[in-house]
């Protein structure tokens, strides 16, 4: 890894017979497929009866990618046990929320806590490892496929003994539990780890602490099994390793990654919604901050399973995905699949070749892709994406929390995906970083939607403040303590002094007629809000009208030689996305924000820079062209043609790239 | 009681520490609190393992509160039996109607017909009533919490055993079961009641007999708990016991309230709808006659729980509710909850302090209650509500009798709220009476909605009619028998001979492009219908088109010195709406009502009458602003300000308080 | 049989006293009801306890009635088994997709695959046949009612093991199973025939081939039932025998009616839907050839339980049912219900007769029925109708597979209704005959829906076409194989060449802006579409835009002295079902077809002929009258009353018998 751009697809042969491999294997070449990621559902091929292990066909299928000049992504069987494994054993088997056992026939069918999985997964990576760790062909790996992406909490009786287990470890005592959870409510009070529930059925909502604690527990565990995973792997193999994951499944991907080598996801985001996809692309590169991430699965076409699907890509949108991520730091963008599947329940599901072995629709945009990639090659490797000067705060952890805590159906993944938007949309070079993540280099922070905000964070987010950063923090965030209890002391707890606020009320804005106004624009505001009374802050938002006229939802402190901007309420409405415009440059302007381009929204620019040079990706994303203004000449580093400075017109769905002398 | 007006809060001491007893009470003060209502929730603090019973902290808590004045309203816990009843005994947990067996963690997880749990619960209120039965602090008792709010009717095995009890003890064979249920439909019949199952999974519906009926037994159980715990109570307390109910809950509220002293009801209607509001005092004021009811649990702002929340009341509304409360018979006005909750699933829920131990949203409202409640204290002990002329029925078995039978998606409780608010809108006083309530001082009666209408009743409004007054039976009511079956010896049974009408069909008219005239109007007819040839009676109202052309589907008979007035069908629509509204006028003028006020529609006229003087409470609900018309000239009974006979404006959300003499 | 015009309804002595069985059968008389069918539901009334079996009171019924004019479809009471066989059984009921086990109260709750139910069911026939199949008053069976109305694929223990026969009858080797059904996929891979499981709990969606073929063994074991009763009622009895059914069951009814001696269906299609009731009729007079229908079950007025009711039929609209069905091809007419049930969970559902023995809203049209049964019957009885000379294919098999890949929730039902609409309107007489019907007498024929065409079925349309027919395959026709899995020589498998076409691309075509172009019309494609190269074929529909611009939607390829249609997609929109009807009558005319009427939309012509004449039943069916161009003269057969050549006016519900000379 490191010295290419990847283009790549999921592949597998252990379903075909040899003339199809072959013919496979041919087309690959033909489409420019220089990676393809094998294995992660054939557990039944490689131990078909239990103890029977026989690696051959794999190790024979990486040599042969090999020898045709295509490296391989090895993966782990995990998430198909197979029917050895489950006939008989419903204790082995996942169960969900209702209390429904799983059957074999799907894939998680499995509870991935279970002893005895966890013998056998070990016990099959071993042999994979073992077989295929030092082919010369095997330049990465995948353990297991999407975790938790069609389960989130088992509730098997393992889960439950190992959640007492996890809850002993964490609380030490239940009388501790019982005080940080509140559980005198409602009679909740355990006298013993072994009372704990799991969060089943009740006739209404369970104590949020245990809704979400048994998701950080779930979270936990399945991040260990990944660790056990690669640590298997590693005594075997020095090739890289990964997990194809996303901000849709039941992970903490922050967690999942920190012992992995590097980050992927995968993405089924439909055309219209361009700024799905480019926040995957702006999260993923700071899951393994420096090192490149990679796209493992994307549809050339349209994603769909027996009982539904997607709409299709036009033409020309695959190349533009393509570019996009290779310029904003991937070094693989790779198709979910090869070949169009036989049989099983996602026959009609988008791939590069159809089960007949004739291209798809999808075909022409894959050559188009390969075209770009050529192109843009040299001039990816000689650069890295430009640091971000704009960042916004990624929580799975949070996701957890809304799941327990919807209020109003309030959907994670919309709501970050919205407000990623609305910075997008600015023309500001932006990062997603996880909660962790080191914020080093970034002169504007925003935190919106942490309803509970780590002590860890806040004290950096002061330093970062402190040093002359910008830290915009809420709408929604901060309310909740990470025992997902209220605070007592104030409503934000901790954060109101550092923010130089007293939080006079909290209440859903909803419904209540409640008109914000800020930068000279009123809005309504919306969701459960927090209204201030700036101490040492001064009032930048103001309630006009609703139950709480006169008091502050937005205000600003300065610590240090930085500022904290506490926003307590959400605009809504045109107005309000207009007022979030409007604070989003502020801050940025307030921060001395200075990476941001003219470019029209639809249209993206990635920076990279070299050792000498600074180079833009202009894409259109959005089919339908649009501009960007250069701010001094610049030249195509592959043509040399010229481009002056001013503005440039993007043709739909087209790429530039722009060398700038620095 | 009886001797001032409750202004009061639920508290949770328990969940809090001493230093927060002591903020609580001086805030309390501060508020105007005079009552709070504890324990109903604390089974787990008064008896954290089993059979070690403490009632120490509630007893200081009661003397506490008694020290600075306020005064208690003592709980039994019941509603959340503690882990060391649940953990380890599912047989002891209820199971809803997909045989789904409720774990540890919410409420109302317990089966509360369980011979353990009836021990247990008999148990800890004989504890309770002896520590605090005599204590000077302790006005009232409440048993348990909103009894069936989460769950209705259990599935498990305890209740399958008494279910057999109860149907042995009511059918005595089951030959009269089979025949009473006309069980040889699709083979049902049973042999033997222990083969009669409950209404669980089934390939379609049951049989309407049955799913009645067992909702009549869970009703018939869940009272029969309650008198049992009443009686324990009484054994070592003078003081009244109530329960705090609600018409949304699968009680039979009239069965309920027979055993019990005083009636109560919680309320969470939004400010947008203050019909259903207003029902609730309307029929609260009537479970015991004579007797004030209290409001055991409203908002100071909004209602909410972690997955939803609803709109927070405007400023000023809940003044509005409080003394319209007051007015109407309420003794209590009591709010859902003192101090916001920290832990469980509750937090966001509106609250007159929060979890820091502020003023909430809400709290300047609560302020303005208690300046009301201070001006208004004197007259209204000084009156009585005035007897209403018209009353509507209201029936808890009607509710059973549309979930089985829902006809297209009927809701009990939206049907009953909407005709309410149309004899709301009228502006006459009404009184919203129990199916078994005393019709003495009325002149007309409304009884829509009742499927299946009592011999008892029936013979009760003949005599009713018989000395004057005017019975509106209908829409929908009298098709049924008691035991869920059809009539044989005419579509509505013995009450055609009494309405001297004959129902020629029955059928939907949804669909059926049904028009309806009468009163000068004509209307879309609609719902499940009766249309009648008139035999003794007279048509009122006439089909004229559709499949029944000249048939009547309002018909009037006189019978005594009244009449009895069939409403076969509903007339829907604008035009529906005008045709009901002169229906309730004319029936009105027909019987004489006097106590009509000429007041616009959202503002409301309350009459109490004293020794020697009438008073109206004008309350403004809809926030717009309305006026009265004063028949005479009128004072307040504080200020002795004059009000002149004629128009009265009334503001937003305002009250006035105006005194007549006789 | 043979010789009259039924009109008939279902009636349930077995719950009513005697005198009321009496008033039944004077008022049936005074109706003009011929037959009844009884005792589908009254197994605890003929074996109230196991092993006593009496039938007395039904050959007593049979009897009577026959003494009264009235003949009897006897039926056999097995969807619903009394209380000893169900209580304390769970193991012998039904078990849902979600493993929930059926209780006893509503009917179909028993598994009809347990060998103890098989044994019973047996008991019970083989004595009702005995007792009453010689009886001159039954001149028909029913076997059991409605197959699988309520439920579908049972999952209990005894299917499992019996689904594994199955499997092995029909694989011989799992071997053979894991290729046909590809079960590499998923390591679902079996060993034994005992480790496939059925099609439960999953975390996602299950392998095609296993929720297909679960189906088809469901659809197959409802059948052997039916072969099983079938087999011992001919032991009895001479009598045809038939079963009740519709599209709308889990049924394969083409295999059902197989063993079986004629076909009859229920209907409960509004009045404002006739396509749907005029499907039926269409279909159901070709499961049987030659031997006419009967319509076993259709309301009075109105469908309805106590959870919804439809929209009861304007008067006139049953007369018009009624004589389009006599005309179509059905030998009877009959309500469900007789006399309303007083009991049970269909109270509300139209009758006849009321529960009080009265004439109900759908009586006077019941009499319009027998009316117009009576002028017709002679001309009926010396006429059959005219082989029509297009046909559509019908397929439950599709229904399964559609069920099993519903797309985007696509409605095997609401398709095949609306694809037979476009036929129907454009007044051309249609069949719509089963996948395996037999194709002489056709001109054009029409495969819509068939995800999977049977080889068989392919050699028989290529015969059909190579001597002159026209045959339209698709949309969404030919993608699958027999296993539910992709073809893998072509997309559509060996129909391509057959077609003169390659299918270039397959996908999803909603949201990809794909228009098409033929007929000089250009319409929206939608739908999981194929497009194709033309090779023997011409193209006759082009894709103008979207992904494909260029290809052929809409091919056609002479074969023999016919020719092939391939239409690949789905014409959307006003302008699609412009381009589908101009596609119906381009083919019709390229077919030759001449039995087409002009008869407006909503007024149907139902051609008959006799030994020398030629007759046309029109029936305006939409309730806005229309008309029809007489090519000729004709006369009413009864008042010998003259038609001009012409237009004639057709009122509202109005029908009118033309007799033309050959």
């Amino acid at each position: 890894m490191g010295n290419k751009l990847y283009h790549g697809a999921a592949w597998y042969p252990e379903l075909w017979d040899a003339s199809v491999i072959e013919q496979d294997i041919a087309l690959m070449k033909q489409a420019g497929i220089n990676v393809v990621r094998i294995g992660e559902f054939a557990w039944s091929n490689m131990e078909p009866t239990e103890g029977k292990i026989d690696l051959g066909f794999f190790v024979k299928m990486v040599n042969l990618l090999h020898e045709n000049g295509i490296e391989t992504v090895m993966c782990t069987p995990t998430p198909t046990p197979p029917i050895w494994f489950t006939h008989g054993h419903p204790e082995r088997m996942y169960v969900n929320d209702q209390r429904q056992v799983m059957g074999h026939g799907s894939r998680q069918h499995a509870c991935t806590n279970h002893p005895y999985f966890r013998e056998k997964a070990a016990l099959i990576t071993e042999h994979i490892a073992r077989a295929n760790g030092r082919l010369p062909g095997v330049i990465g790996w995948q353990i297991d496929n999407e975790f938790k992406a069609h389960v989130s909490e088992c509730m098997c009786a393992t889960c439950l003994t190992q959640w007492h287990q996890w809850l002993e470890a964490r609380y030490e005592t239940t009388q501790k539990l019982n005080e940080a959870w509140g559980t005198q409510i409602w009679s909740e009070y355990y006298h013993s780890f072994e009372q704990v529930p799991q969060p089943g059925p009740a006739p209404f909502l369970h104590n949020s602490s245990l809704s979400t604690m048994y998701q950080r527990f779930s979270m936990e565990k399945i991040a260990q099994f990944s660790d056990e995973q690669a640590a298997i792997i590693r005594r075997f193999s020095d090739a890289p390793i990964t997990h194809n994951s996303s901000v849709a499944f039941s992970v903490d991907n922050e967690r999942l990654f920190r012992e992995l080598d590097f980050a992927s996801f995968d993405t089924y985001a439909t055309y219209d919604n361009p700024a799905n996809y480019l926040l995957n692309n702006d999260l993923w590169r700071n899951f393994k901050s420096g090192r490149d991430y990679w796209i493992m699965e994307t549809s050339p076409s349209h994603a769909a399973s027996l009982a539904s699907y997607a709409k299709p890509h036009p033409n020309g949108y695959l190349k533009a995905e393509a570019v996009a991520a290779y310029a904003l730091g991937a070094e693989a963008f790779c198709y979910w699949l090869w070949r169009q599947q036989r049989a099983g329940c996602e026959q009609p599901h988008g791939s590069v070749i159809s089960t007949w072995g004739k291209p798809t629709v999808g075909f022409p945009n894959v050559l188009e892709v390969e075209q770009a990639r050529q192109e843009i090659e040299a001039t990816i490797l000689a650069t890295r994406p430009t640091q971000a000067e704009v960042a916004m705060t990624y929580s799975d952890v949070s996701k957890a929390f809304l799941k327990t805590e919807p209020h109003q159906g309030l959907n994670h993944r919309g709501l970050t995906t919205d407000f990623y938007e609305r910075i997008l949309n600015t023309g500001i070079h932006r990062d997603v970083v996880p909660e962790g993540g080191d914020l080093t280099g970034y002169k504007l922070l925003f935190t919106p939607f942490l309803p509970y905000i780590s002590a860890d964070l806040i004290q950096r987010a002061a330093a970062f403040v402190a040093v002359g950063g910008v830290w915009v923090v809420g709408p929604l965030s901060g309310g909740r303590t990470e025992e997902h209890t209220m605070h007592t002391k104030a409503a934000l707890g901790d954060l109101e002094q550092l923010a130089g606020v007293e939080t006079v009320y909290t209440f859903p804005m909803d419904g209540s007629n409640s008109i914000g106004s800020a930068f000279d624009i009123a809005a309504p505001l919306s969701l459960w809000s927090s209204v201030f009374e700036p101490k040492e802050a001064v009032a930048v938002g103001t309630v006009t009208s609703g139950l709480t006229p006169g008091l502050a939802f937005l205000t600003e402190k300065s610590h240090g030689k930085g500022k904290i901007v506490m926003l307590g309420s959400m605009p809504a409405g045109d107005e309000g996305e207009e007022m979030l415009n409007r604070l989003i440059v502020h801050y940025a302007d307030a921060a001395g924000v200075s990476l941001r381009t003219d470019v029209t929204i639809g249209t993206i620019v990635a920076p990279r820079h070299g050792a000498d040079c600074d180079i833009w990706v202009v894409v259109n994303m959005d089919g339908a062209g649009g501009s960007v203004t250069l701010p001094q000449d610049g030249f195509d580093p592959n043509t040399r043609a010229i481009y002056r400075a001013g503005r440039l017109e993007i043709g739909r769905y087209e790429h530039k790239v722009i060398q700038f002398h620095r």
